[in-house]
């Protein structure tokens, strides 16, 4: 259902698509997407609440000695790995969400809110406070930047490669070393 | 005009306001109102364009030696400063934004074109292109950090001071160090 729903709304717009042309497409009635998503903008992210687990229990594996960057590394190691394993799932995603000026705002409070969420389990670990927002925010950062990339290179590299990328040149500018070339 | 709505969007909530208050509170008509605002969410964000043109400025000035991080640092020293200025007008607004869902979206939008904004004025700097977009999203996330604090103790320390503070506070995250107890 949720792949049909995507091919639609790439093929032809998520504005045009109605539920009953996505359940056609999946072989389903029309009920049955109302049985399983609120509307068909709830298609694009029925996987916000598995994605912020993911995220939790990364946090919750990482070794006691690691700090908060590096346990914000695994984080985003975990979530890299599952989306590249989706294939090309999460680029279609992307390309419909920011088609759409409403779903670009949806996509924006769930990442705040992906990052409130990481502080608050950095928080719950001993990270002292600021250190535990900025280095959670920071990661978001981090993934905005490295999933713009990956997603404009189809096949070109692994996400969770590009992510690692992306965070040591994060390091480069910070430290206000000359980014060593990607 | 605008300080009028902020006091009364902090007293009774903007939801509850109505365009034709605000401008009985600043002494005008309704009509006046309409035609310095188009709708009343728009005095929360008529500031946008301004605070925009200051970051470019900042950045056009920024010495030809800066590298990407501390240009990011001059222009969040300089939209600080501003804010400083203004007194408590950014706490009240920020508590009314945060009230409100929809405001709260639309804050997350603008910030969002915050970030690209300045990522295209460090690109063209000559800045290349993922890390002009980590060095403007990182910033984004030290603005959000800091701001946080900052709005938590009224009075406590100058904006411009704390955003420096935090920045301090990413790099030593970033490179894996306690950070410093601010």
């Amino acid at each position: 259902l949720a792949r049909a729903a995507l091919t639609l709304y790439a093929e032809q717009g998520f504005e045009q698509t109605t539920a009953a042309e996505i359940a056609r497409a999946a072989g389903l009635t029309e009920r049955t997407f109302f049985r399983h998503f609120a509307d068909k903008r709830e298609v694009l992210f029925y996987g916000t609440d598995a994605v912020r687990d993911l995220m939790m229990r990364a946090v919750a594996d990482a070794p006691r000695t690691a700090g908060a960057m590096d346990t914000v590394g695994l984080v985003l190691r975990s979530v890299g790995t599952v989306i590249q394993e989706g294939g090309d799932l999460a680029r279609v995603r992307a390309a419909v969400v920011s088609a759409t000026p409403e779903l670009r705002e949806r996509e924006l409070v769930k990442l705040a809110e992906f990052a409130e969420a990481m502080a608050g389990a950095l928080r719950a670990r001993g990270v002292a406070g600021p250190a535990a927002s900025l280095a959670a925010e920071t990661g978001l950062a981090v993934y905005k930047v490295a999933f713009a990339r990956w997603a404009s290179e189809p096949g070109q590299s692994e996400f969770p490669l590009v992510l690692q990328e992306c965070l040591a040149e994060l390091r480069d500018v910070l430290a206000g070393r000359q980014p060593s070339p990607a």
